[in-house]
């Protein structure tokens, strides 16, 4: 467990490197792009963040040289197990929003210490809106505290979905998701999983679904969403790794369960 | 067509109203909601609606007792031809995202004159966002003129969807539209149809279609989606009539006629 003076002081330190990240951001939105894919046409990544991760690790690297760093672009050492201190970093969020919409993607940052996630952020760039949380502490939109999630059955969430799971894939029955979507009361996407898991955590939502996540993706969301009450594990209701590419489940707790009993079958 | 003058008038009276409204909502934003069903448990009904509905009836009813309105909520006089002058209104466009998010929703209207959409506004009540046209006039997200979209291919560009139309449906071929959501860079969905045009008329995403749409979700988006050099129409390519349910593809003008060749198959 985190000792509380460094926890909070690593929780102030961690939140004024994101609001200097947002601006940096901000002041370059308007430059050409450079956009870049990676693994296939609609996994993008530009320069921007290149530029947000290196930022992170420089400033991480002069001032705790012994904590890792784990993030999306794979800049720093590679991380192989969560002993010791580990920032698990989403430089930008959604870059495909970030591309595209210039709005609706966040930094993602999760810190996990001897394997648990103690401190978590998800921040809203352009909205300008920081999600926080440290463990046993409660979470926080901002300055106010979000209230734990409330009772919930299926007929009355809203699940966050995207698209891709309710056609032929390789990784889930999408029939079973199919039968979802009529029975939940509704169903959204968003384009960013950090985003999701706030939304999720402030009530927006009931549950975020994915069957392809990584760390950086889930880590700040995790804590957030763990404080008020909310679950996260993989799509068998395993707890998350922080290390490797998983399936995610990330429910309001009160349906979390029925969610991977009748809806999820994995390929 | 509507004389310049009387358009004018019209315009800056409806927006007045509009703002008005949206600060009659927020007001009573946490008062108990009095949630009620209509066609179906997904398909909801606030207090709220009624209300402001009501408000938008008696104001134009004393101020144009010769104009006709057709709203969501069926309150006035039913509306069976577009001769005169029409105000389409849908007071909470999205009460689904209203009851369970208290964000993400909007007042839509569109006025149509003599048959022709002249005007039209979709106001995102909570984040105080007025998008807003008059015909020929260009369209407008609060004082900032917005730019003709750009010319965009399938794979650069983003399709709204509720996740509903990739089920199995009575309306549309679900299959068509899967490998849609292949095809395209990305899919999203944010509840609220009106909405859902205007971010398509700024040009955060680039196409939205859905199989089954009343005239107060689309009029006010129409007008606005318009200006920008977006196209809105049935599924088949022909003209919305802005009294019946219909089917809607609406999209950059680039990408729809291939959306409707290629991806949508009524049944």
């Amino acid at each position: 467990m985190m000792e509380q003076t460094m926890k909070h002081t690593l929780y102030q330190q961690a939140q004024q490197w994101i609001l200097e990240a947002g601006r940096l951001i901000k002041e370059k939105m308007d430059e050409p792009l450079e956009i870049m894919t990676k693994s296939s046409p609609k996994d993008l990544v530009t320069k921007m963040d290149k530029a947000v991760e290196t930022f992170f690790l420089t400033k991480i690297g002069e001032t705790y040289p012994s904590h890792k760093v784990l993030g999306e672009e794979g800049i720093g050492k590679a991380v192989s197990e969560t002993k010791g201190t580990v920032w698990i970093i989403d430089p930008i969020d959604g870059t495909m929003n970030f591309v595209h919409q210039k709005s609706n993607f966040a930094i993602s940052i999760g810190i996990v210490h001897e394997g648990v996630a103690e401190i978590g952020f998800v921040y809203n760039v352009m909205e300008d809106t920081l999600y926080h949380a440290m463990r046993n502490e409660g979470a926080y939109k901002g300055k106010r505290k979000l209230p734990m999630l409330p009772e919930k059955t299926l007929d009355q969430s809203i699940i966050e979905l995207n698209h891709f799971w309710l056609c032929p894939n390789r990784r889930v029955n999408e029939e079973k998701l199919q039968q979802l979507v009529y029975r939940a009361m509704g169903t959204r996407a968003y384009g960013s999983a950090a985003l999701e898991l706030a939304f999720l955590a402030e009530g927006i939502t009931d549950a975020y679904l994915t069957f392809s996540l990584q760390p950086w993706d889930y880590a700040g969301g995790f804590v957030i969403l763990r404080e008020v009450g909310g679950k996260l594990t993989d799509a068998i209701g395993e707890p998350v790794d922080f290390l490797n590419r998983t399936t995610v489940v990330a429910a309001n707790s009160s349906i979390h369960q029925e969610l991977i009993d009748d809806y999820i079958e994995l390929k």
